[in-house]
């Protein structure tokens, strides 16, 4: 007999929806598989059994009531503690936020709600969803960051204690952890979730997606939460793709264990059909890069005037030297740092003409050794100024063991694309 | 002996500064006006004299003990009442939200309080500034709309019960209701202002701004608020402009009163030395204007999730069925509203090469009679969507007497220039 907390999304729910497995019994499954791990893992910022075995015990009251089931019923969501929820403290990875309990469910909980989903728990966040880590470890190896900053859904993703963990992504806090951690990432569109709810530091760059066990796991969540139809990614589709192998502006970071990485797939996608070209980034693109730090901190700055003007002695002094140097580049630099994002979007568009998809690292190694750093964002940061759906996918291990990922990126809109070249990519490599 | 509450934002901050007028007699000036004018009024969600002269006192203290005055020292500021505050209920306009208490301020209201304003109090916002009303009257005849949704910042700074009161747009509920009441309404660029710890409904569109008595004091409480040189409106620069006169897409929704104002603003501009040329809206951009209902009302299903999901018979009937509407337009039709949005906004970039500024009508006419409706944003949905700069300026009176205004809108990122050439028409027009 499969313990149900083996289960990938897309089976869970194919069982739940037929009533071969009931929601308490889908949530008792996580919630011992979290006894396990959880002493290690410290992957949830807050949990409570008691409540989510009464939301799943909800969950089969309506449906032995004939209430139609949704997309994702009796599902487990972990939820990055950045994003509210209504029955469970936020807290935002600050000793600020300590205790606070919303009113209201962030939007996109509040749609994992509707759609039928437990909402299992709060999943621990780097302060603020920045860079100054929580206690989380690295499910392949607890010596090891899991990357931030949504750690907790990453390493909690990975480790199977939910279905799926909610995720934002402002430089690299969605690709990075979930490559880190041997799980998938998806960061959609910008704007696809709404992010009423959600505390927000950077208004131009802040995405929210969600990072699962599979593929097939992500494309049903987005579906489930959106109802979009973000396909079956896991059908082979009957063509190749055209691949754009980008090493992008910061190619250097690459560690050795990556260069070879993508060597890798890039030849096993070729063997399986692909064709694999270099792809350059134009000049306006790289020269968006180069005001990411300044948008991000200029607008965290503004977004944490609060906190700034009444706790600053609660913020990391990290945090506090990088949104003091962000405030003082000033209200101009911010605007042509904006103008720059702008620019940078408006050239990427006509390269998605000669390619379907992007095939880029996702971090530049693997995890590094240690929590106090949750490791450098160095090849996310463009794709989420340039607002583009990325997907990251597990890719085999480097020298120490720990997981690698290689990051498939489309068009903006091209989600369901993404999804499913990434799926391509991650078959072919093997 | 001057009221220091009929002395403009600019004047009155001067005067705080150089120490010839204290934030408390400031405070208590407006206070006396607002037991004077509010109980007709209405514009206020919420008023504590007391916490806004211990605010004034903590300022004056401040000046005394030789701290240096923030660039709106002592002035005062009303709060759309879908702004959070720290110190004061924010109740978004709904039942739903009856006593909310916020932990922290919203991150304009915290900019504000840095630059020494005194938070006065929250002002009348129609639910969630949507639509349905609230009890706020039009200061220049009470049984007038003031429009909405920022309804008592717009009420309250055309009667001068503060310098200026923040306000939001997603169609047009800044610059609507700044000219029913015969006030200056400034939306600036999209993302000017940081929307952390505003109840957004549509990410694509929502822009806080702000509703004052002059357009100097519109760019001083801007350029106090972000830091950034808004320009010396009232200064008259050498040269006029060419402006682009502009019905727009919805010409048809002009009320006789207004193509008369903007026939005779276009010919005092023309004699004052300003270029006029007629302007058409190129069809991207008109096309533009026609998702707008879809992206506003999708957009605030999805932000709004909660409440339906938990307190729908607390909404409104009409908003309801706006929202549900909205999500039954899909998650696809909702991004192809998003791709036209975009489309227009690129469209409209190469027209502000011919002409520095267009002008067009602020609303179709004075202010409806009656206080169940706050009128047609007829004439503000499409520069919101555009995430263009606009400013209102009176100008002169309806064939009921009521104000009338004309709306000055530059290119992006262009918002000095959009209160310069606001001023100068107003000048102009006499």
């Amino acid at each position: 007999m499969t313990d149900p907390a083996d289960l990938p999304a897309t089976q869970a729910a194919r069982r739940l929806a037929e009533g071969s497995l009931s929601a308490v019994e889908m949530t008792e499954a996580l919630l011992a598989r979290i006894a396990d791990r959880e002493p290690v893992l410290r992957a949830f910022a807050w949990l409570d059994p008691a409540l989510a075995l009464r939301q799943a015990r909800a969950l089969d009251a309506a449906r032995r009531a004939g209430r139609a089931a949704g997309p994702l019923h009796g599902l487990s969501l972990g939820v990055k503690d950045v994003l509210d929820t209504a029955d469970q403290p936020s807290q935002y990875g600050s000793p600020i936020w300590a205790g606070h309990r919303p009113r209201s469910d962030a939007a996109c909980v509040a749609l994992g709600r509707r759609a039928g989903a437990v909402i299992l728990g709060k999943t621990v966040t780097t302060e603020f969803a920045t860079r100054h880590p929580g206690p989380t470890t690295n499910p392949a190896n607890p010596a090891h960051t899991p990357g931030g900053s949504s750690s907790g859904s990453a390493a909690g993703a990975a480790a199977g204690v939910f279905h799926a963990g909610f995720a934002t992504q402002t430089a690299g806090s969605i690709i990075r952890p979930a490559a880190f951690c041997g799980a998938v990432g998806c960061k959609p569109s910008f704007g696809t979730l709404h992010r009423a709810g959600m505390k927000v530091m950077s208004e131009s760059l802040d995405t929210i997606g969600v990072i699962t066990r599979s593929v097939g796991d992500a494309a049903l969540v987005l579906g489930g939460l959106t109802g979009r139809d973000y396909g079956k990614p896991e059908t082979r589709p009957g063509t190749a793709p055209r691949l754009g192998l980008c090493w992008g502006p910061t190619a250097d970071q690459a560690a050795p264990e990556t260069r070879a990485l993508l060597e890798r797939v890039a030849t096993a996608a070729a063997r399986a059909g692909a064709v694999v070209q270099p792809l350059e980034m134009p000049a306006a693109v790289v020269a968006g890069l180069a005001a990411h730090p300044l948008v991000m901190n200029g607008e965290s700055a503004a977004a944490l005037a609060w906190e700034l003007d009444h706790a600053a002695p609660l913020l990391s002094p990290g945090l506090r030297e990088r949104l003091q140097w962000g405030a003082g580049q000033g209200a101009a630099a911010l605007a042509a740092g904006r103008a720059a994002f702008a620019t940078a979007r408006a050239a990427i568009r006509d390269l998605f003409g000669e390619v379907d998809a992007i095939l880029t690292p996702s971090a530049p190694g693997e995890a590094p050794e240690g929590l106090g750093w949750t490791g450098d964002p160095a090849f996310n940061s463009l794709w989420t100024l340039l607002h583009l759906p990325c997907v990251t996918v597990p890719a085999g291990t480097g020298p120490r063991g720990l997981p690698l990922g290689v990051q498939i990126v489309t068009g903006f809109g091209e989600d369901a694309a993404a999804l499913a070249w990434a799926e391509w990519v991650r078959q072919a490599a093997g």
